[in-house]
């Protein structure tokens, strides 16, 4: 019996109308996509070359030349299509369609008699296909362009790249299996385990479900797919000097079988998208079993690994998650893809089971995390999300020397800013969701959707000034259900009025349940008061103790020179009645800053380091403005941030 | 003119009786030197083989083999031999002097016709001697076995060693200079310059004094001595794929002309000895402009750079100093041999200008940051000096990988043990000082000591039980002079009596001085006060904002889990009043900890890590005990440490 509770309302049913989003989905449209085109054209001066076009061509022998870039270059294109094919649900465009649809064709005349499909291997290695399915991501980029073909016919109605897609995985299908003679592995990145589960929801072909549940648990068992692999390979590596010694198998998430696994260790994004594919193939299977694991795996990151603004992975080495409670802020990592694979992950939580625990998470990563990695010009991308940066450091420390202190242009490995793209463009599909006799609203933004609640067809429509205002309302059309509306872990109280009349519904698992026969332009208005509240961390988070962040709904502020002046951890806090907000659109229009009054450590006049305390108070009140974290780094002077603040009670 | 305006009593001149010393150099003369002695000739198990002295039985011609160790093997055995010469300054031993005497045997057997010495080059790599002054360490060998010379000749009077140095000097002078034909180098890592210094004072021969200044002055200067080498040797490296790009030149601190140098950077230990020699050459040579480059250079690091333990050189990555103010706690690398450099530095510096500026670090430095990196036995030894140290993430996170919690055995790279022998056997010769009319008592360690001031000899003992008592009693001997004992930065109060009787005596660059015709017998005693204090950072040191340490008298104190229990920066302190000594011989016969009342914030019974802050009271009053830092590590539990605590006002 499948454990899905709840279904999300697929983007094509949902429009948003939002002074915050559809800003975001306007950047999408207009800067990354088309900023994203150039790219993959090399038609961007002083950038690295991305040549993931002219890889395609050259496949497809329509000309002539080497690989360039990196083994997984071919998901740049991906994850640029699925991101086309958001957008295309989100406004037709015909001449984008058509520019998709010639990239379309040129992957399919890419493909391979057989169905294989991987510009690396077919241009570069065509004798080792399918031999290092650890480093070598060709399991990730079929699961990347299996998200974009899907994505695509979804939006466009189209199945040409559906059917190529359907056809490699039909290939891996026959490569990859439990059967003698196949190949028993499973990605060294995952990736392809949640891609193979949309598949078999766009298809219903069961096939795709039992490749995705064999990679699964086949991960991690003895003996060990990667080390069978290394040894058959001589233990030659495809870079540096050849030899590779053993497998990092915490890295990729294969040191144990997934029932197994109680920490979430390792590459982040890899560890990501894994535990999405987990928690979709066990909401797909009924696998009650592999839902533990997944629901174990989420409370150990949300309980001990996560940033306060969702950021997760917080090593430089191995991109990786660090251990339980070790969340340094000068040198988080924090990729971006990584907080946006958390964003797919809670997804599939929420529709195994509609409890806040994930919706808070989604809502913590969407309005800190995840689009901290963007400058509002759409061209300037972070793939580290620090939560405290001093710009000196990052130019002359090891410690930091991973951070930039601006962001850069797009990299040479693009791996984010089409994540952000492709998050941005498809954040419709995660603001409603619906069971037999239940809306779910899980997200306040802006939008009208169209919902099946028990075979009704229902409207609603929700509108507001979200995150910056708690105040949203709701239109219903006519039926028999539930609208439940989450009430967030950052309110101390909410307000409910029905047709302009109080009432107090139940909350159950963080949702505000209002159960009705409702009538056509029935009005739901939703208060969440947002005071600017001062949140600690736990005792056992050393780094933060004695610090309080900032924040105001759900939205994390950051304190920067560029208001403050340097030397941010000379400032201490001391009561959140001390700061109200502020509407300021410093970088953002309709921008809500917070204000208030802190206390700096008066300058020393000598040019010491150390002194005896005195008796003598030597702090002095000044005014200080905190903007939201996510938008931090937009303005010129980027010479200090952080997030954390020192706070003396 | 020189600028030396006190002489140092030399070690033999002068006796310790010290409490704290004394067991110190016990350990040196028990454990150390011949702990290092059989790690010298490959007789301790488990340990990597040192093949030091193997090496120069190869060159000497006494055995068959190859060369094996750092291409700076020699210096172990010649740091070895100082820390000798010094131990039989302090007590004679007749088989330790003859074991030595074998080892100068060896090493004069070793010396080829023309003077050269290096037993690296000699075995390994004969044709390729004075091509690599940049890594080869050629001339830091030749200056440790310098200072091993001059060291033994005076604790002796032997001149075998002298005289096999001075041959090889000679050789030097000859292939090094501003003479056409020669080579116009310098150390890549220096310490040759401060042993010149030292062989200079030895003989009195003035041509060591002008290849120190030749050495000096050329460094960093254009055209670029290192660029020449490396192009002359066609780039190519000692180690690994072997070709050389381009020379690090801030590393070894020749990226500029020393007296355009305003800042410490690069390799610590490199500056710290360069420094040494140009304030030694400094004060031999009169020359002004170099004296103001050694005193800009020493207010940066105490003004900017330096831990408050002493300890400098912040980053693991180049084993260097990192910038400004920047002065991480729990990355720290600090090398104990970088902090034993500073040692030297001071006691050069002292010699020109007799300021507690000088004499307040030494102090800071002898007490915490350089004893710190040794275990209790004499056996066990820290390269790395952090000031905070969580073990599980010295394990499993890339930030402080190179941080231990226990000290190991004694390393492969065995440059720190050695070092702290002979700065602890040597310690006498840094307590006393002499000018025309002044005895100055620079530390407060329990010594007879006999000095010429202006001609009389003079006796002088102080006794006591410092660090852990303020209280100190000189004895005099006859003679008319003043005696100059430093009043400590730490001191907030100090009274002097003589014979018993109150005086107020003048305070001169932190001295007080009392000058008078004394008579035999006549005593002072000076009584420092020693409070529990709570030390504070400037606030441009942003990494200890908000945050105190314990000091009471120089000892500098930390929190460790073996007292405390984990987490330790869940725990705040606020007044200084709530601590008091207590003679605890934990670790240490005599031992003074500090212990009192903190503050802990309280455990949450929920397993999430981020909450509003509450009105409520959330901390709880927990017993604290501190322990010195210099013993920290010394128990069985590790987990954690700190010296920086959170202050709560």
């Amino acid at each position: 019996m499948r454990l899905v509770t709840n279904e999300f309302a697929p983007l094509s049913s949902v429009k948003i109308h939002d002074g915050f989003w559809s800003r975001y989905q306007d950047i999408a449209k207009d800067k990354i996509i088309p900023y994203q085109w150039r790219v993959l054209n090399d038609q961007v001066p002083n950038t690295e070359p991305s040549h993931a076009i002219a890889n395609f061509r050259i496949a497809a022998g329509l000309e002539e030349g080497e690989f360039h870039g990196y083994v997984f270059q071919d998901s740049d294109v991906a994850k640029w299509l699925e991101a086309v094919a958001y957008r295309l649900s989100i406004a037709p465009d015909e001449e984008l369609e058509r520019t998709a649809d010639g990239v379309i064709d040129l992957i399919a005349a890419a493909q391979e008699e057989d169905g294989y499909l991987d510009t690396f291997f077919q241009i570069a290695e065509p004798e080792k296909k399918f031999t290092n399915l650890l480093d070598c991501h060709e399991l990730y980029c079929a699961g990347h362009m299996t998200e974009a073909a899907v994505a695509y016919y979804e939006a466009t109605g189209k199945d040409k790249l559906l059917a190529v897609m359907r056809r490699f995985i039909d290939l891996i299908d026959e490569k990859i299996g439990p059967e003698e003679g196949k190949l028993h592995g499973y990605p060294g990145h995952p990736e392809l385990e949640l891609a193979l589960c949309r598949l078999y929801r766009a298809t219903g072909e069961e096939r795709y479900l039992c490749l995705c549940e064999y990679m699964v648990n086949a991960r991690g068992t003895e003996p060990h797919y990667f080390d069978w692999e290394l040894e058959k390979r001589e233990h030659r590596g495809f870079w540096g000097d050849g030899y590779q010694d053993r497998v990092d198998k915490r890295y990729n998430q294969s040191h144990k079988p997934i029932r197994e696994q109680t920490e979430a260790v390792g590459h982040s994004v890899r560890a990501g998208y894994l535990y999405t594919g987990v928690a979709d193939l066990a909401a797909e299977t009924g696998d009650e079993s592999l839902a533990r694991a997944a629901r174990t795996l989420w409370d150990n990151i949300v309980g001990r690994q996560m940033y306060i603004t969702g950021g997760v992975g917080s090593q430089v080495w191995g991109e990786a998650f660090s251990f339980d409670y070790h969340l340094p802020n000068d040198s988080a990592y924090n990729e971006t893809c990584a907080a946006i694979s958390m964003v797919f992950f809670a997804k599939r939580m929420l529709r195994m089971d509609p409890d806040s625990r994930y919706s808070d998470v989604l809502e913590r990563l969407i309005y800190n995390g995840t689009i901290s990695g963007m400058a509002l010009d759409g061209e300037h991308f972070f793939y580290t999300n620090p939560l405290s940066m001093w710009e000196s450091a990052t130019r002359k420390s090891g410690v930091a020397g991973h951070i930039r202190s601006k962001r850069p242009g797009w990299f040479g490995c693009a791996c984010c800013p089409p994540n952000l793209a492709r998050m941005i463009t498809s954040l419709g599909s995660y603001v409603w969701s619906s069971s037999a006799d239940t809306i779910y609203a899980h997200l306040y933004v802006g939008s009208d959707a169209e919902l099946d609640v028990g075979g009704q067809k229902v409207k609603l429509a929700q509108r507001g000034n979200y995150p910056w205002d708690g105040h949203i309302t709701f239109t219903a059309s006519a039926g028999e259900y539930a609208l439940a509306m989450r009430i967030p872990g950052w309110a101390r109280t909410f307000t409910v009025k029905v047709n302009g009349a109080g009432t107090s519904p139940s909350v159950v698992k963080g949702y505000a349940i209002l159960r009705r026969t409702w009538q056509d332009g029935d009005t739901v208005e939703l208060e969440l008061p947002m005071p600017v509240e001062f949140v600690e961390s736990n005792p056992l988070l050393r780094e933060d103790d004695g610090r309080v962040a900032l924040m105001r709904g759900p939205v994390v502020y950051c304190l920067e020179a560029a208001d403050n002046g340097e030397c941010l951890d000379a400032l201490s806090v001391s009561d959140p009645a001390d700061f109200e907000p502020e509407e300021a659109s410093t970088v953002f229009p309709g921008e809500v800053d917070l204000v208030g009054t802190a206390w700096r450590r008066r300058p020393w006049t000598s040019d010491t380091l150390y002194r005896r305390v005195e008796a003598c108070d030597d702090l002095d009140e000044v005014p200080v403005r905190l903007v939201p974290y996510a938008f931090w780094g937009n303005r010129e002077d980027t010479r200090e941030m952080t997030v954390w603040v020192r706070f003396d009670r």
